[in-house]
């Protein structure tokens, strides 16, 4: 009998933060391939005959290419066993769940994928930064400060993108953030508030906050490092009430 | 001494969408004011003697206010009680967790929230319509169809935001769903793909895909009913290899 691939967001770093449905399939699977976003606490909670495999990509380390995941994705399920593949945040938010899932799919497996919160919401939360909000904030639009260089056209435009939502949300932007941040001080002002945070949920979370122009001063100052979350609106306006700083 | 108040985001409506910290606040809370769009299935895990309170809006029947409900959120906390307001989706994406913590913090209250999956990422998953997707679409945004009528001004422009990302993403929007998809289309083409989800992630889920076009068709005739989630743009044509119909 064949066996199944569960791609599951596992949350953005603090390990309560999986849902219920990826907490139970973790304490089931037979096979765990797991991100270097993914929190070890989570691991414990596997079986202890559960082969646990770490595909994460870190510098100066070997790590397993998108092709070898994908692979062993297939074969272990082939073999009949209960597949997790638990990756940091929601697998359809920068996640490229949906890569594993079609290409385990076309080699006739199933595949299910189960949502997870994403660094996104972590950040929102912990900045004190709701993404929307009554009077402040009815839509918002998340983008990444690194495009796939090989897509072959430019998508993202920072300050066309800030010019028609209200919360503007920024992923993985570090190495680009001068940059980013230089071209929507120009359609929102320096003055905007923002928040940015990094490792969201964790126990190095880091929480910044301030104008959008003292933002890029500490962006260029070195301060911010990856995996960070830059949220920029009026909503941040509230995290002082929100945090309960007065 | 004095309790404390939880915003826990319940989740999109399958009750195993609820996070490990949420679940665990339902199963230690004493009070607990829930909304309409949370599994009744989840309120069995909560302690047998907690007071469970449904503050939901429906239409003909008695609801609380917001300030009936934020006062009875600074009541019972004052009485030393661990209280937990359980939402519908995520607190901060249109969840107005951000108020009523204020309003606790204001009150002298402690005020925690905890994320949850937003129907955003529900109706992404059930619909095989990733948000992001290498090569199809490096940003989204988020807006509602039905703003705030005492906002005094309006900050939604559905055609300039779906000008401007890639994956268009339309909560709450089905009283204007006619008019907002006849904006988008005159920007993105009637041929764009889209998914509408509704009542993701419960028994009662419904999908349908297809063009602008026909999306617009299956609105116009009646079909898409509350609470409904449209997503729009390239990454729905990956949805039939995901869910593996070819």
């Amino acid at each position: 009998m064949k066996g199944k691939v569960y791609i599951v967001g596992a949350g953005p770093g603090d390990p309560e933060l999986i849902t219920l449905k990826g907490f139970k399939i973790l304490q089931e699977a037979d096979v765990i391939l797991y991100d270097r976003l993914v929190s070890k606490e989570l691991l414990v909670y596997a079986k202890p005959e559960a082969i646990k495999i770490y595909v994460g990509k870190e510098p100066g380390r070997h790590s397993y290419t998108q092709d070898e995941i994908n692979r062993m994705l297939v074969e272990y399920a082939s073999k009949g066993y209960k597949v997790l593949r638990l990756k940091g945040g929601d697998p359809y938010i920068f996640g490229r769940g949906e890569e594993e899932c079609i290409y385990v799919r076309r080699h006739g497996i199933d595949c299910e994928v189960i949502p997870g919160i994403s660094s996104i919401q972590a950040a929102s939360i912990s900045s004190g930064s709701p993404l929307t909000s009554r009077g402040y904030a009815s839509s918002f639009a998340v983008f990444t400060g690194v495009e796939d260089p090989t897509k072959g056209f430019k998508s993202v435009d920072p300050a066309k993108i800030a010019s028609s939502v209200d919360t503007v949300v920024i992923l993985m932007g570090v190495s680009k953030a001068r940059e980013i941040i230089s071209e929507i001080i120009k359609v929102r002002g320096e003055d905007t508030p923002a928040s940015v945070v990094m490792n969201a949920s964790t126990e190095s979370e880091r929480i910044f906050r301030g104008s959008l122009k003292e933002v890029l001063k500490y962006v260029e100052e070195g301060h911010v490092k990856p995996p960070a979350v830059f949220i920029i609106g009026d909503t941040v306006r509230l995290s002082r009430y929100i945090l309960g700083e007065e």
